[in-house]
């Protein structure tokens, strides 16, 4: 068994923000109602270098979620190299609305996928990271926390 | 692009039991507070064939939301080879109970450490799959439903 050294704070950041921009990458969505039911579920994603963009029909549970308790808790990255974002939703966009434009192209260049292209009706999510953690092993638990109320600590 | 075939529901239920027994792997665990603030973490784990168990310290978020809310949803699996699992808590029991012994021995010999030689106190969560879905890809979304109400339907 091989440990690597714990990466430095700077070096996490890097990471986490090259995890937040990967193509082609899905994020596991943690969500709850106001009762407390718990929903999770993996999504595609894109990184405006501002939001993490989500789409979704917005019936969906984790849509629903996220605008009743403004926010979401995702986690990129294999159980062994994670990112941990905890999130507040800025903004939910129809995915046809014009407003939306910026987004879409932004969504469809990073997603292997576009909700505009789709016969269904979708959103956009605009989630502004508030506390982002990055570990690998349990020697990084020490020193994971990367963003705490919207501001990077390193 | 390579679109496989969807598989069976057996083959998926077969796959699921796999990722259940996985040696060394971690899950993601979903919670939520009665007030609904949402928690998620990946965690060692075992299967007993009936539990899934995870161990945590009894003040954990984790711990604490399932001991309050009586359950969790569960992510096994990169994203696009999922299988997710709500659960319901039958039991916790302290690590260093004797009630504790089965679980402690399986726990030591799936996951990749034993809570029970730990300076901190941990307990295990005993969580019984009441409803679990796995796909891999779109074509997979039919189907995805492999147990509801603790039954498997395959």
């Amino acid at each position: 068994l091989t440990i690597e050294t714990a990466r430095t704070g700077r070096q996490r950041k890097a990471d986490a923000i090259a995890r937040l921009e990967a193509i082609h990458a899905d994020t596991w969505v943690a969500t709850a109602s106001p009762s407390g039911a718990v929903h999770l579920v993996p999504l595609s994603y894109a990184w405006t270098g501002e939001h993490i963009l989500i789409a979704a029909q917005p019936g969906a549970v984790t849509a629903r979620n996220i605008v009743a308790s403004g926010g979401a808790r995702l986690g990129f990255g294999p159980t062994r190299d994670v990112v941990l974002v905890d999130c507040a939703l800025d903004r939910v966009v129809d995915a046809n609305d014009p407003a939306a434009t910026e987004a879409g192209v932004r969504y469809a260049e990073q997603a292997d996928w576009d909700p505009r292209l789709e016969s269904d009706a979708y959103v956009y999510l605009l989630l502004r990271p508030r506390r982002i953690q990055a570990w690998r092993e349990s020697n990084e638990l020490d020193g994971r926390l990367l963003m705490r109320d919207g501001e990077w600590s390193v």
